[in-house]
């Protein structure tokens, strides 16, 4: 048993043999014999629900809105109950400005016009007969992991703390491909897009980017979106901080200048220490979580553990993922699972040793940019009061010697 | 705007510009503009739900059950009204064999004994402990679109011909993992897997197979697996017929030989029209097949849409689908989806000009094995009378003037 790293953290090709966490079959066959070979099982159905025993592990958690309000907030993703790289629909994290609108798919209008040739307008039964594309990849909202700004350390779940992301498979019909059909003006560098949500969600887009990879996403994952994702259709710009990705899209309008909307000044810009701000940053740099173990799943003995966990950056793939069992002293490389992509989590896996003694347990990102996740200390330099948006620090676990764990600053 | 092939089929490198299916936008910026601005949308909340504009279409469809049981067939994946390569987990087909055990994950195990050194057991807390993978993968049962062996074409939409197939990300352990601990003697060849449903469903596996790529899977798309896809965990074999990925898992006993069990006996054997039964016939061979347009979902008016549908095949990766818009007399190269993966579906799509006349739109699939998906007639050969196992014959859907869509044998 090869140790790669401090405090028990294992090789790569580390080997299981004569290591074992299984238990010693008493009677070959014995387990798993149980009352329910004994009677038919339930019926077939037309949905397939989670087990009861789940049910309270998948709920979006942390539900918090405005004082006086019931959608404007957010709700997260609980990441310490998740696995993969795919986040089910149903626990997608939101983030609404003023609820929930409730669409008629039949009567809804996207109107994409401006400095443009000719103005044009789709429902969604004309939108789905245009080209399509699908991918998978992330949206994170620009205020996720703020809580780790705080002086000392809050306490909460991964995803009470980190939940603001979720990763989908993203389909639509690529803004480019509108753009073209209206025919966009010499004049025009830049587009604002336009929510029919009640807060009238509205940002400016560098044309670049449409013309890029942004699509009008019409399914998340297999099917059509759902109304707390954008239902009957959303912008989608990979990579970029989530506010952007304007849901329940009504209007593109092709402009010469950004519009400088509320959702622009007011929020989505960063206050750095000199006083000044910073507008327009819109790309997710890299970031990761480890998100088992995390708080709220203790270790229950000593012995070999799977840490795992998420990482992605709004530039590019991940190229490596090193995790700490000794607070940052010493780092070793994890394992990434099979599908690495462009601006998509990249799920990672390291064995451990859990010796029972304290250990603080680290994970940084690097990706295809070159960039490599900040620690704490540096994600904070720069940053003005209350500025929280794109904290994207290293975060650190404490395991206790009774196997609990919670957030700590190193 | 450049026709590649016969009755429509326009290129991939079709440029929509002048062809236009939008609607000319009568005052710029009009669309879209709706009561939902006016008051505060619905609250944040722990799960998002489909619309109900969709629930009708978002159901498991053609639920079939032995006489006297309703556990004992199959629920279908409604194929038409999905997109991209995820099959939500609430839509996956169901194949059971004595309906869905309710099972304890506190107390059921997973025991590997037979010819091996020493006999292991696992409960679901201790198998999170081990070195983990996940992979988008497609399972698919042995008796998908067997009712296209029928002598005249039945009445049917894509999902209740077709639905029984569905793509997920799989996480899990893999199984090699488990052997190497539990020491597999020299003269083992076969496991047996047996299931802990009232059928116990049990399957003989070479042991090359579970060594390749085969995994005790307690995730499906991220989440903890559902009761109906073998909760707390099942076998998962990539490109095998889905049966033999034994849900509720419960043993694998290491042989020498295979059990020769009912459930590959009097199941899941294929009768040939000479007679003799081809027993263990375990991939499922390259196949495609247009979702939309399919039955159910008419074309209301001539002009562009977009074709599209899916691929795959259990022996690799899909490198090539052709569609056909004149009942195979010529055929266009399709263009496939971003995430062409090993052993899972790949969402293919053309544009097409309806000129409104008759057509008979077929896809086919070409894989990296180098097989091409068969003409029915092709499929049909060499089956003895009542065979339906592993059909994959090349589906044509006939559009009639009116718009309305049918299967068709050309």
């Amino acid at each position: 048993m090869i140790e790669e790293a401090g405090n028990g953290l294992l090789s790569r090709r580390f080997f299981l043999a004569g290591t074992s966490v299984a238990l010693m079959a008493a009677t070959a066959g014995a387990g798993g014999r149980g009352q329910t070979t004994l009677s038919p099982g339930t019926a077939l159905s037309p949905e397939g629900l989670p087990d009861r025993n789940e049910k309270d592990n998948l709920q979006r958690t942390n539900i918090s809105s405005a004082p006086g309000t019931s959608g404007t907030g957010v709700s997260r993703t609980p990441l310490e109950h998740l696995d993969g790289i795919v986040t089910p629909s149903r626990l997608h994290f939101e983030r609404h400005h003023s609820g929930v609108p409730d669409i008629n798919p039949d009567t809804h209008r996207l109107v994409v016009y401006g400095l443009v040739d000719r103005p044009l307008m789709f429902d969604l039964n004309r939108l789905t007969r245009y080209p399509m594309v699908s991918r998978m990849q992330f949206l994170e909202c620009a205020g996720n992991s703020g809580a780790l700004t705080a002086p000392t350390p809050v306490e909460g779940t991964c995803g009470s703390l980190h939940g603001l992301i979720s990763n989908s498979e993203w389909g639509g019909v690529p803004i480019s491909v509108l753009l073209d059909e209206a025919g966009v003006k010499p004049t025009a560098q830049w587009a604002v897009a336009d929510g029919a949500d009640s807060a009238m969600m509205s940002r400016s887009i560098p044309l670049s980017k449409l013309y890029d990879d942004a699509i009008v996403a019409i399914y998340q994952n297999g099917e059509p979106i759902r109304p707390s994702n954008g239902y009957p259709f959303r912008l989608f710009l990979p990579g970029w901080e989530g506010n952007m990705s304007v849901k329940w899209l009504r209007s593109i309008k092709v402009t010469s200048m950004p519009a400088m909307t509320k959702d622009e000044t007011s929020k989505y810009s960063d206050l750095r220490d000199d006083g000044y701000a910073d507008l327009f940053t819109y790309p997710m740099a890299v970031k990761s979580v480890i998100t088992n173990p995390s708080p709220g799943l203790s270790l229950y003995e000593k012995g070999i553990y799977q840490i795992n966990g998420l990482a992605w950056s709004g530039l590019g793939q991940i190229k490596k993922v090193e995790v700490s069992a000794d607070g940052g002293k010493s780092w070793a490389e994890a394992l990434l699972d099979a599908h690495v992509l462009d601006k998509s989590v990249t799920r990672f896996r390291i064995a451990w040793r859990w010796s029972g003694g304290e250990a603080s347990l680290i994970s940084r990102a690097f990706d295809s940019q070159g960039a490599i996740q900040p620690t704490r200390s540096e994600a904070m330099s720069d940053r003005g009061p209350g500025s929280f948006y794109h904290y994207n620090g290293q975060q650190a676990w404490r395991v206790a010697t009774d196997g609990s764990v919670r957030n700590v600053y190193v």
